[in-house]
């Protein structure tokens, strides 16, 4: 499929009658295994990206290895790829056209990097800069106000929403609230934001049911799906040193015939 | 700690009390999840490495991207690190001299590759060719001959265990036989063998315990561990799919914090 047309789909999918469900991913397999389930399109999630290639989250993967691993991910699925590249990596244009000439054709875009939160204006014109460099780019606007808990907590919502309305004025397709997994705020966002909602589903979250009743339009987990891939790992690996047994390898491993399948599809 | 030391300290723990157990890794942060079990090691695997990247198993991936993700892996933990480079992609040698500037400092080699067994002649080049390049390298010499079922079933034992002294003639330290996981071959095996005897362990094998009484001296995993991790992925998905429910991010994954402080490590 044409990447443009792939963009097309991404963003129309946005629009549908269930939110859009990203369980990300983080490398090449756990895609194509996300596509196999019936997803129809796959996110990357940039905690669990950048610690593939041993980097702690928060913009300390260099911009070219998390291309690399982002543009594997996007070669190995037919269905739309949406990377999560924090706060661009300096250059948040010449980033998404990278992640374009990749076949990418969605990104998250944060308004905070190194701890500093980034004036409304800055992020306005990355945001602009991407839609110019790139125009049929599927932006995520991401204000980090929630997750960092920045300033007055009373004022929090009100700052929140004058940011990602500006941020859709700029030309985001969507506007991202991480961070925010209460019922009633979640409903007064996706209430108050003029394009469409997406939450960050983690401990606590109302299941998704009840998000698409508040309002929300798209669904991702963050690096929470590479964790329980991890968790599981963990969990064999401490069973074969405390009992030197390993049933797992049989009980709940995807077998090793079926990842080749998936692996020789393209 | 100095390279050619960790290599002398993966070398000893053939000889143990206990067998090496090596619980495969596959990129960055699983390496570092199995340091932080306790385990003395970590290996590759080369099936769930080059799944990352979007490849198959069997020199599908280049040989620069398999290095640049076990260099990622060998960074991320202090232990001692073994790679899984199949048959060496092409110049086993040069293959053997980049891991080892990549701080790697085992290697498994298989004597098989393309389709084609190679003559015992040239495997045992191979070894010979890694021991001149890399002198100090901890070289896993490993027959495909169980795996691929190759010629008649009733000399396999036989031409098995010729192949597997002749490499160790070559200088390799350990000798790997996957595709045995029965208790009787693998204690013919290694009371056949000249040198310490590698067991994959995988459906059907013997728990380590009888593993060990058998004479194995190491265990590993192929890409069962990677496997594992990825069904634990392929579960919550569906679940989230099917479901629209997300528990296993509270009561499965590692969390966040505790991912993000493995990878301060550095």
């Amino acid at each position: 499929m044409k990447t443009k047309l792939k963009a097309e789909l991404l963003r129309e999918m946005h629009r549908g009658i269930e939110p859009l469900l990203l369980v990300n991913a983080w490398d090449a397999i756990s895609a194509r295994v996300c596509e196999a389930q019936g997803f129809t399109a796959v996110a990357t999630g940039s905690a669990g990206c950048a610690a593939v290639l041993g980097y702690a989250d928060g913009q300390k993967i260099p911009q070219a290895e998390m291309l690399m691993l982002v543009a594997a991910m996007a070669r190995a699925v037919e269905v739309p790829v949406t990377a999560d590249v924090e706060a661009g990596y300096g250059d948040a244009a010449a980033t998404a056209q990278d992640l374009w000439r990749a076949g990418v054709v969605g990104m998250n875009l944060e308004d905070y990097a190194g701890g500093r939160l980034f004036p409304i204006e800055e992020a306005v014109a990355n945001i602009k800069a991407i839609r110019a460099a790139v125009p049929a780019m599927v932006i995520n606007a991401r204000t980090e106000l929630y997750l960092v808990k920045h300033g007055e907590a009373s004022t929090r919502f009100a700052r929140a929403v004058g940011r990602l309305n500006a941020y859709f004025e700029a030309g985001a397709d969507c506007l991202f609230a991480p961070g925010v997994s209460d019922a009633e705020t979640i409903g007064r966002l996706a209430a108050a934001v003029k394009g469409p909602l997406n939450i960050l589903a983690t401990v606590g979250t109302p299941p998704i049911a009840e998000l698409k009743r508040l309002g929300v339009r798209r669904v991702s987990f963050g690096s929470g799906p590479s964790r329980v891939a991890l968790g599981a790992y963990r969990r064999i690996a401490r069973s074969i040193r405390d009992m030197g047994t390993f049933d797992a390898l049989t009980t709940e491993a995807i077998p090793y015939a079926e990842v080749q399948k998936m692996l020789a599809r393209g």
